[in-house]
């Protein structure tokens, strides 16, 4: 059975897509089996939430990237509910607004940073910034100066790849980990998808014409996607290739990836000095009298 | 007389703060002469200023760093008194809160940062975090996994600086340019303006102990900045050590550096298309019936 570890890529020898099987070929009988290990994954997530939330030190977020339909909200929805909502804060990448728009293109991802001790969630990523921008030629429109635009394609995004590392960098050494996830789908499943959000009532409302436009730029997209990869990928801040094709194996593997990187954490409960035991001692009489 | 390109660090070579006087000895008889000089800057600035945000794509961030009593506020009332607070955004570094605290160091800056076509006003700046941080040890008690603080002293501030170096880079790249100051005052005078606090009841508001607790580290504050500047001048964001034991020509050099920087933008009102001067003249009768 595909594990984990055989989804990372952390930035040794050259990230090619191809190498990254889209499904993992999981015999559908053993769902319910592999949906008992994820319950069994959340339940020890949930430990570790408590504790990364009471120590305040380090701060994990999930960053989940993908093509429509490959399964984004489901995963968010199925490897983590169940953790406490309170320490948790997701963000979702839609249509900059004016505003974002108006800032430089890591803005909105630190604007939305969530604090240590707290499990952020990335809904789309930053990364929109070197997938859609760069395979729509969306930069091209920028209001920006023309020292920023006047570059080739190749060095303004190989310019954004780096930044990207860099930010990314600046959050490990400051007490974040991050949870890279593309979830890897294959064309023909997404056209499976997107048809059943045709043909059944209750997910018409997903459904987005503007979604098969995207999705004719198949091959640009996954161009895109292996260069980012490729590019951003390293030993502290790796990404995750996850087979998206059976939903239920998905999703496991990124509540495997989730908990893997709160364990790397050791979170622990906060200890008290000896003073402040003998003072929380010394409040005992006053309770119990 | 002292020019602003004698002040300007662009990293080349390197800096020592014994270099740059703390008084570039004006003739105070010329006091009326610059403070004219200033007030036709600003009128210019103001131009630009409202170029800059009609056109959107480039921001101007004036970021001003000092020892206590250097003038900060005095050189942002005077030399930016005039322009139009609609598309100024200043921002106060004070001590960090504690939802601050629990993010990384660059958080607020990032999070206060302008939008293209507004002048940002940084009163202190995230130099903070390597300038007092340092001086006073303060990392040693961030609550932060063991893996970010167990570097020796050199090696954690030479990583802040090559972040923020990478960060300023990337504002640069999107369309911002940086006007970094630092007014650079002497003891003595800083002594002399203490005293006048206590002494003018109209000052003793501005009057903190804590501020000669900060001013006996006078050594280790310059040490602090040296370091900095000589770490995070770059051609494209040099810092400005700006003589500031003469009031008057400190905030006249101060608007200097403002309006050298809004000059390079080259901010002009935006063109139309001929499209779009075609659909607005086709308002004309509407409006004239």
């Amino acid at each position: 059975m595909m594990k984990l570890s055989d989804c990372r890529y952390d930035g040794k020898g050259t990230f090619k897509l191809a190498d990254y099987p889209t499904s993992a070929k999981i015999d559908k009988a053993k769902r319910p089996e592999i949906e008992e290990l994820m319950a069994k994954n959340i339940e020890r997530m949930k430990e570790l939430q408590d504790k990364l939330a009471a120590q305040g030190s380090e701060g994990v977020i999930v960053m989940i990237q993908a093509m429509d339909a490959a399964g984004k909200d489901g995963a968010i929805k199925h490897a983590m509910s169940g953790l406490n909502p309170q320490t948790i804060e997701v963000y979702n990448f839609k249509t900059p607004s004016k505003e974002e728009l108006a800032h430089d293109y890591l803005w909105r991802a630190v604007c939305h940073l969530p604090k240590r001790g707290n499990i952020g969630v990335f809904n789309r990523t930053h990364y929109e910034d070197v997938l859609i921008v760069r395979v729509r030629g969306l930069w091209h429109g920028y209001n920006m100066p023309k020292r920023c635009l006047e570059l080739d394609e190749d060095t303004f995004f190989a310019q954004r790849y780096e930044r990207i590392t860099n930010f990314e960098d600046h959050l490990f050494e400051n007490g974040y980990r991050l949870v890279k996830i593309f979830l890897n789908i294959s064309r023909k499943e997404q056209k499976k998808r997107f048809l059943a959000r045709i043909e059944e009532p209750d997910k018409n409302w997903k459904f987005s014409a503007g979604d098969l436009d995207e999705s004719e730029l198949w091959p640009e997209y996954m161009d895109a996607f292996e260069k980012a990869i490729n590019a951003t990928s390293t030993k502290v801040n790796p990404w995750y290739v996850i087979p998206a094709d059976q939903k239920f194996f998905a999703r496991y593997l990124v509540s495997e990836a989730i908990l893997e990187t709160l364990e790397a954490c050791e979170p622990e409960y906060p200890k008290l000095s000896e003073e402040e035991i003998a003072e929380m001692e010394a409040c005992r009489p006053r309770l119990e009298s």
